[in-house]
C-alpha cells in the first residue's frame, strides 16, 4: 500500500558541533535514507511547525508526507504514531455526493455518508449551472456552495468516526468534468461549446484550504483526471474499479449518470465515448422520474392476462415515482404486453382503463392516487416515453458506434461492466428487451456499484492507481459523437423496440403492429 | 543564460473536436516540445489566469515560468513579450540592505538602491534581535519589519526603472543565516545556542506573497543556502562570485561583516570557518566607529616627524567617525609611530598633546572638535583599541587555524579574495602591519566588492549557479571554532603587533618596547 498520505518513522542523530546540518535539512536527509524512492521537500508554510515538532520529539518520530509526483511533501512530524490517518474519498455527482472516510494507515473504511449536491439550488443540471457560473460571482457562489456541501459531509463523516474534521489529511475527488471545474473555481464556459474543451483535464494536487475546506491545514486534494468535457474522472474511477485496462480480453464499461459514458478496450488499447443518454433514466426528466430513493419504484411487472401491475419500491414504502431501473422494467413490460408499439407510442386499446389524458399527452397510471404516497397517481406520460425512447436509442447507438469503430462485435465481449446506481438496479433482461443493451447472455453484464467512489478510495490508498489514472488519460482514444455521422444513423435505427434490425435481438419477441 | 524566471514562446494548435486536450494540459504538452529538459506544472492558484490568457491569446504567446528543481512552474501567459522581466537581487545585511533590479531577459542591471535594515529599531545586532524574537510576537514583528523594508527598497528600485513593484517577478536573497531566519519567520533561537543549528540551511523557494511582499503575485523567492549558523548564504554568494570552487589552484576568500567568514579551497575541496572578528572593524563597537558612509574616515596617515595627521573621509566632508579601513590605517600608523606598543596599549609619551582622558580610558584625538562635523572630536579610546586588537587577533587566528588544518602555508596561496566593504576599502599593507592579514605580496589580495549582492544577481540569471549553491553546501567542510583548542592558542599568539612570532611578518618593522 502506497497511500496518498503516509507515515515514515525516522530517527536522526541529535545535532552536534561536528554536524551543522539544519533541522529541516537533517530531517530530509534521514528521510531519504529510509525511503529513497523520491525526493523530500518541505513547503514554506510547513517548515516552522515541522522543525519544532522534530526538535521537541528528540529528533525521532513519525514524518507525515503527501506522496506527490515531484516527491514527498513533508507536512507534519509526530512524536507518537496516530491510530488513524483519515482521508476522504468523494464521488462528486451533479445531483448527489457520496463519500467515505478511509484510514490511510490500513485501508479500512471508517464511515460512509451521502448528501444532495446543494448546488441544485442554483441549477438542477450541469447546463443550468454552467449558465449560472457565467453570471457575476456565479462561479464563485457555486464554488462556495459545493465547498460548504463537502465540508458538511466531511464533518458528518468525521463525527461518525469519532474524529475531528481537522484530522482529515486528504481528499480524493471523482466527478464529472463540470463538477470538477466548479469545485476548482475554473470557468466551465467552454465545456459546452464546440469543440468542448476543458480548462484542465489533469490538475495538479492542491490544498484543501485553497478550495475553502477546513480540513487539516496541510490536507492535499487529489482530483481524478478527466479525458474531456464529457468524460470525467468518475469514469476513470470506473476503469480503475473494473480493471478493464489491465485485462488481456476486451471488455466494456458502461456508466450512466446524466450522460452515458462508455469505455471499450483491454490492456493494450482503450476507446471511449459519451453521449446524452441518461436523463430519462436518472430522473428529473421523466415527469415521475426520480433518483433511486425512498418511494422510488425500482422494479415493475405487468401480468399479461389480468394487466395487474406488481411493483416494488426501494424502501418498500408507498410509491412516489419511478427511478431509472423501474422505468426500464415498465417500458419493457409495456412492449411485451403490447401497451406500446415498436416506436414507443401508447396503444390505449390494451388496458384502456389504465390511461388518462394529461397536458403531456396520454399517460399510463402505474399506481393509482389511492395507493400512492402523496395522493398523486404515479404515471408515465407519452412525453416521458418519448424521452425514454431517445435515451435507449442513444445508448444503443453509442455502444454500436463504439464497437464498430474497432471492428469488433458485441459477441466478442465476455464482460460488460455496468457502473453506478444504473448498474446496481437495472435488470439487464429488460434493458435487452428494449434494445438498450446488446442481446448477450445475462451473465455478461456485471454491476460494479459506485465505482466513482471506489476509484476515489483507491486513489487514497495506492500510488500505482494514481499513476495509472494519469497513464489512462493518455491511453484513451476519445470518440466525439457530436460530429459522428455513423452515430446519427445508428441512433435513428435504434429508435424502435428492440431495433429496426430485429436480427440483432434474437431473444426479444417481435411485433409488427406499428 | 538560464534565469530563475524565463519566457518560453509556444504556439499550440487550436483545440478541435479531434483533440480533447484541456487548455492547461495542451499548454504543458506544447511547452514540453519546446523545452523538454524539465517537467512543467501549473500551481492551483495560477490555473485560471494562465488558461484564460492562453485562450485569449489564440493559443500562442509567451509562457512565463519559474525554473524550480521539480520542474518549470508555469505562472503566466502573455500575448506579447515584455520588454523587461525584472527580478530583485538582495544582499540582506544585518545593518544594511543593498539591492539591484535585474532584467532577467538579458542580465542587465536596471537600478540599484540601498537602505538601512530597519530591524535596527528592535536590536542593533544579530544577538539582540534573536533575543527580541523570543518575546511574544517578537519574531513576527521582526519579520514584518524586514518585509516592509524590502518592499520599500523594491518600490524604490521599480520607480528608478520606470516600473511598478507588481512587475517584479522574483527575489534572490543573500544574507547571513539569522537574517534569513528572520525573513522567513523561522525561530532563530537555536542559532546562538550550542551546537548552533539552523532551523534550515537550504529552504525551498517560496512565494514573495508568503513573506508579505507585494510583488507580482507569482513572484518566487530564492534564498541562497547557508552551511551553518555562522556561515550564511552571503558567503556562498562570495564563493560564486570569486569562483574559488572552480579553480585548480587553492585560494582563500575572506568576508568580514559582523563576523569574519573564511573559505579555503579549490575545485576539489573546500573548508570554511567563521568567528567573531568583525565588530571592531565594522562600526558600532568602536566608540567612534561607523559604517563606511558620509563623514567616515576611510584612510589616515600620521607624519612620523611632525605627528601631523592626514585623513580622508568617504565623501570628502567633515569627519564624523572612523570606519573599519580607517581604524586599520590608524592603528598601523600608531604602531609604526610607536604611539602604541606591541600589545596595542597607548604610549602617551609620543605626541602627548594628542591624548585626552575619557570614561573609556586614554583616547587619541584623531580630529579635534573644531575640525569635526558635529563639534565633537573624533577620538579612538583604549577600549576601542582593545576591541580592535581582539578583532585582528581573531582574524589572523582564524586564517592560520584554517590553513594549518589542511597542511598548507600562506605562501601556497596565489590569491586571497577579500569581499565586501572591508575588501573594497582596506589597505592590505596596513592590515599586514597589524598582523591581521598574512605577510604576502600585496597583489595576492583581490577585492571582489559586494559579492553577496553579486551572488544574488547570479542566482537570478544562471541555473548552473543555483545548482552550484546546493552542491557547495554539501561540499564545504565547516570547522567549528567555538570548540577548537588550536584556535584559542593561535588567538593568544596573535594579540600582539604584528605577532609573537615575528618571523611570520618579515616585512613589518619590529619594536621590542612593551
Amino acid at each position: 500500500m502506497q497511500p496518498l498520505v503516509k507515515l515514515i518513522y525516522v530517527e536522526a542523530d541529535p545535532p552536534s558541533l561536528g554536524d551543522n546540518t539544519g533541522d529541516i535539512d537533517r530531517l530530509k536527509k534521514i528521510a531519504l535514507t529510509t525511503d529513497s524512492g523520491k525526493d523530500f521537500f518541505v513547503p514554506f508554510r510547513q517548515m516552522s511547525p515541522v522543525a519544532r515538532n522534530f526538535r521537541d520529539s528528540g529528533f525521532k518520530g513519525w514524518l507525515v508526507v503527501n506522496d506527490l509526483t515531484p516527491g514527498y511533501e513533508i507536512v507534519d512530524f509526530l512524536a507518537e504514531p496516530p491510530d488513524v490517518l483519515p482521508g476522504m474519498a468523494l464521488d462528486l455527482g451533479t445531483t448527489h455526493l457520496e463519500a467515505s472516510l478511509v484510514n490511510m494507515l490500513d485501508g479500512t473504511i471508517i464511515a460512509r455518508a451521502n448528501r444532495e449536491n446543494s448546488q441544485i439550488n442554483y441549477g438542477a443540471d450541469i447546463l443550468s449551472r454552467i449558465h449560472f457560473a457565467a453570471r457575476d460571482d456565479g462561479l464563485s457562489r457555486l464554488q462556495k456552495e459545493i465547498s460548504s456541501c463537502i465540508q458538511a459531509l466531511a464533518v458528518e463523516l468525521a463525527g461518525r468516526g469519532g474524529l475531528k474534521v481537522e484530522n482529515i489529511r486528504s481528499l480524493a475527488v471523482s466527478g464529472n468534468t463540470t463538477m470538477v471545474h466548479l469545485l476548482l473555481n475554473l470557468d466551465p464556459y467552454y465545456l459546452i461549446r464546440e469543440p468542448y474543451i476543458p480548462l484542465v483535464n489533469a490538475p495538479e494536487p492542491c490544498l484543501a484550504a485553497e478550495l475553502g475546506l477546513n480540513f487539516h491545514q496541510a490536507a492535499v486534494v487529489w482530483i481524478l483526471p478527466s479525458v474531456g468535457s464529457y468524460f470525467g474522472g468518475d469514469l476513470i474511477a470506473g476503469i480503475l474499479a473494473s480493471g478493464l485496462d489491465l485485462k488481456e480480453e476486451t471488455s466494456m464499461l458502461i456508466d450512466v449518470g446524466t450522460n452515458a459514458e462508455v469505455v471499450l478496450g483491454n490492456r493494450d488499447w482503450l476507446i471511449a465515448c459519451a453521449g446524452a443518454a441518461g436523463p430519462a433514466l436518472e430522473g428529473g426528466v421523466a415527469r415521475m422520474g426520480m433518483r433511486a430513493g425512498p418511494g422510488a419504484i425500482e422494479h415493475v411487472a405487468i401480468s399479461q392476462d389480468s394487466g395487474e401491475i406488481r411493483y416494488q419500491t426501494i424502501d418498500g414504502g408507498r410509491a412516489r415515482g419511478i427511478c431509472g431501473s423501474g422505468i426500464i422494467d415498465l417500458v419493457a413490460a409495456f412492449y411485451l404486453n403490447r401497451i406500446i408499439d415498436i416506436r414507443g407510442k401508447y396503444r390505449p386499446v390494451v388496458f384502456p382503463e389504465r390511461f388518462i389524458e394529461t397536458v403531456d399527452g396520454l399517460a399510463f397510471v402505474v399506481v393509482p392516487a389511492t395507493e400512492a404516497a402523496d395522493g398523486e397517481p404515479v404515471v408515465l406520460t407519452q412525453v416521458d416515453l418519448d424521452a425514454m425512447m431517445r435515451s435507449k436509442a442513444a445508448m444503443y447507438a453509442i455502444l454500436t458506434t463504439l464497437i464498430n469503430q474497432v471492428g469488433l462485435e458485441f459477441s466478442d465481449l465476455r464482460r460488460i461492466y455496468v457502473a453506478g446506481a444504473f448498474g446496481r438496479h437495472i435488470d439487464p433482461e429488460q434493458a435487452i428487451t428494449l434494445g438498450m443493451l446488446p442481446d448477450l447472455p445475462l451473465d455478461t453484464f456485471k454491476a460494479i456499484g459506485n465505482s466513482s467512489l471506489n476509484g476515489a478510495e483507491r486513489i487514497l490508498l495506492e500510488r500505482q492507481d494514481r499513476e495509472r489514472c494519469i497513464e489512462l488519460i493518455h491511453k484513451i482514444t476519445y470518440l466525439e459523437l457530436n460530429v459522428n455521422q455513423e452515430f446519427m444513423i445508428r441512433f435513428s435505427g435504434s429508435r424502435f423496440i428492440p431495433h429496426t434490425d430485429q436480427s440483432l435481438f434474437p431473444s426479444v419477441p417481435y411485433f409488427n403492429d406499428a
